[in-house]
């Protein structure tokens, strides 16, 4: 094995998780051997032991470097947002992106053969569990200012919406995927949009329709 | 085999479907055998035969029956209330209960296991979908009357906020269940709650806060 200097080898671990991914995204989790992870990443078997213990390892990385690509992917649109509300707004559009990307069922796929093998494979759970904490983690960040900002009322609780809002998300793409046309991805985006900016309602939860206080459509974001 | 009334029949084969629902969630789906079924049903194998031509049939019933079940239970939490924001409070309050239920991951392990399945499985895909459906137009109707009573807005899509409020309650379950401590589903029950009533913000998404309109803190139903 020839000594690669830290960057190259960080290249190449890289080289594997991207090429187990689309092995993995191809083929199945558990229809994919080492041996088609080797030839699609054009590495010996030895070579991929050198950077990876396990099949289960191999599954960890692409867990973990999925789970921030996604966070990196949502910031990147969010972080010239001047206030929180704009960022959502960012993220909203971003979102109707995502779930119109031809790619998203297989990944999804994978995103359920994944949840299911946790089950049995107390590792990758805990895997799957860090990666869960890393989205959480940037959306309750979000959250928060959108709490000072006064955005959000202070009873709001950042961790709960945030954790709400990422499997509520998690849910609509599973959905899509399982119950095809009986589940249409874009109208359930279109009422968490609502339910979100508080616009279900004519203000009647805080008793304002009763008293007689004319309310406005509001605008969807979006 | 002896020839059995029609009620007898039935009874005979909802007992099977229980038997089947004991093994698959004492051992999983794909670990049960029907010859573990016909011991728990106490019934022959070719008994069986007579109610059910294979595994999938039988795990076809557990989960037409689930739905049945699940959305009987809510419904008949509902039926007395005297409008749908009553019905809703009193639906918050029964979701309350089942997330505190010891059983709950149990269940949802299941419901993970047969999801996993399903994309391998068309048959079954096809019953989970009429699954979904009958929940669906449940909530679907609920929704309607409120917005007929003025609830909701009539902007509101009775059918995308009925999918967005099912798969949401599921995917709380499902996480509970993979994140464990790293996700409570109090927490983010509470945020739905605020959130399907309004009350996150300060009516600022309709512009009110801005205009100077006191509002109130607003009751959290359930």
């Amino acid at each position: 094995m020839p000594k690669l200097k830290p960057e190259e080898a960080e290249n190449r671990r890289r080289e594997i998780i991207e090429a187990a991914r689309s092995c993995f995204l191809r083929n199945g989790f558990h229809q994919t051997t080492t041996d088609e992870i080797c030839h699609e990443a054009a590495i010996t078997p030895g070579g991929l032991y050198h950077y990876f213990d396990s099949k289960d390892d191999i599954i960890s990385a692409v867990v973990m470097d999925t789970a921030r690509t996604r966070v990196g992917r949502v910031a990147s649109v969010t972080d010239g947002a001047v206030d929180v509300r704009s960022a959502f707004r960012e993220m909203t559009a971003f979102f109707y992106r995502v779930i119109r990307d031809p790619d998203l069922d297989t990944r999804t796929r994978l995103d359920i053969e994944i949840w299911a093998e946790t089950l049995h494979n107390d590792k990758l759970a805990a895997i799957t569990r860090e990666g869960l904490a890393l989205r959480r983690q940037w959306l309750e960040a979000l959250i928060n200012r959108g709490r000072e900002e006064g955005m959000y009322k202070p009873e709001v609780d950042p961790r709960g919406l945030a954790n709400l809002l990422l499997v509520t998300m998690m849910a609509m793409r599973v959905s899509g995927l399982l119950w095809r046309d009986d589940f249409d991805i874009e109208e359930a985006m279109e009422s968490l949009v609502l339910m979100h900016t508080g616009c279900l309602s004519h203000g009647t939860a805080v008793g304002l329709a009763e008293e007689g206080v004319p309310v406005d459509g509001g605008k969807r974001p979006g």
